[in-house]
């Protein structure tokens, strides 16, 4: 079977959901005194609602596709749910002010959701200071351990030609993209968000429903790297991340500790090294 | 007297902080097959603890300065006070694990805040849908009426000055900036920060402290302009915001309906005008 990219939207149903850029008449104002009409687009925005087994669980502001990968994505790399069939199914509910999602957990995880949150509730009501929110921050990663070696030819040509690809962004330029390439640089997955949290959580949870093996390639981002975006990398065990932009120190010492392999300011000719070069072909 | 600029990180007082950026030694990998070692700076990101009256209300990841601007100014935007005379005071904590900021709010105005946080967790406990969630993200907005008027010139001006007075983003590439000027387009006061809500929160916090009229220049940022951007600006009372990417559907909308100028895309010869041009002088 060949393989072929999916973008983003491509495989949302339509329906009644707000469209992910809009037309807008804008005037560019020149320094110099000149003025011009021109027809631009701008990318739509929305509140989105995770909502499990009825309760709402956070409100994240989203671009209006790709939601049941969202779903999906959001509850494997914020530790909501251990494998994807905990989840037993995703509604995309649009209304008024917004979309809900509302994500049916099997029994047993939905309790476990319920218990912490509790025990959250509890501790930030009760007088308890910062630190043990501070504790709650590191959270145990999953050692990653994938025999996977990409070639820096493959990485070449995926960022080459994920640009074509970000099909919103072309249009809007305030998306983010978050993207798979299989070993070869083979672009089979894109997915584009305003937020750059979101567009990875997308992108996870379309290499899960796909059944794709994350080990088999590796994922690249457009925005900056920060902490999260590498223990969303690192717990949907992709071996390797490369971003275009910069890291933060300590998403790199994490990525170090995880045992991920960190590409960023990925440029035209070349791209830096920070972590685990192992899995890197010449 | 003369104005004179603050950069980021220059109130701070060094304390035990974390620094903004640190040393780093990468590797620059050709694709050519070419490989560089050099030396790099990476931004620094810390976990951060917003503690009123001894009570965790969030932790956010940000940049390790500048902290008390943050607590001040995410405390206004966030529509915990009213007034900046409703902190009395801000303790910045450093622990092993993070940053504690403890905010000593006047006591109605926390009685107000336990008030809010109860609500909210019975809601989200209760089982009620994700419907009231999306509602809450709709804010009331204050009317932005003030009659500051800037001419074209000033705003070109302060975007020139803007990335020589990014310190921390010239050596490490991470970091969003906010910055304020007058409507000469002098510069008086730039934030950094890895987070661009930070980076905001920080110059609201800045100005407010430093007891400036927001009303008497404009708000530059570096970042993308989605909605919370626009909340923010509106709500700390800064009659336009110039953006140097571009901003969402929904921010201009709620640009639009809050009376704010809003500026987009800012380049080396134009900006783009999508709201309320009736502030700008040719």
């Amino acid at each position: 079977m060949a393989k072929k990219l999916q973008q983003s939207g491509e495989a949302t149903s339509a329906g009644d959901l707000p469209p992910m850029v809009r037309p807008a008449k804008l005037r560019q104002l020149g320094f110099d005194g000149s003025q011009v009409d021109r027809l631009d687009f701008l990318a739509e925005e929305v509140p989105v609602a995770l909502v499990y087994n009825g309760i709402s669980h956070a409100v994240m502001m989203a671009s209006p596709a790709d939601l049941e990968d969202f779903a999906r994505g959001f509850s494997l790399s914020e530790g909501i749910i251990q494998h994807a069939a905990e989840i037993r199914d995703v509604e995309v509910v649009p209304h008024e002010k917004g979309i809900e999602l509302n994500i049916d957990l099997a029994s047993e995880r939905f309790h476990q959701l319920k218990e912490r949150r509790r025990t959250i509730a509890g501790r930030t009501g009760c007088g308890l200071c910062g630190l043990d929110s501070l504790e709650a921050v590191a959270r145990d990663l999953p050692r990653v351990t994938a025999a996977t070696r990409v070639p820096l030819a493959a990485i070449d040509r995926a960022l080459r030609d994920l640009p074509a690809a970000q099909v919103h962004n072309a249009q809007a330029h305030a998306l983010h993209a978050a993207a798979f390439a299989d070993t070869d640089g083979q672009l089979l997955f894109v997915r584009e968000d305003v937020g750059r949290h979101n567009a990875l959580d997308k992108l996870i949870g379309a290499i899960t429903q796909a059944k794709i093996d994350p080990a088999g390639g590796f994922a690249l981002i457009t925005s900056r790297c920060s902490l999260e975006m590498v223990q969303k990398t690192a717990i949907a065990g992709l071996p390797i991340l490369v971003s275009v932009s910069a890291p933060t120190a300590l998403a790199t010492r994490l990525a170090d500790d995880a045992g991920l392999t960190l590409l960023a300011l990925a440029r035209r000719d070349s791209v830096l090294s920070l972590t685990h070069p192992h899995r890197l072909l010449p």
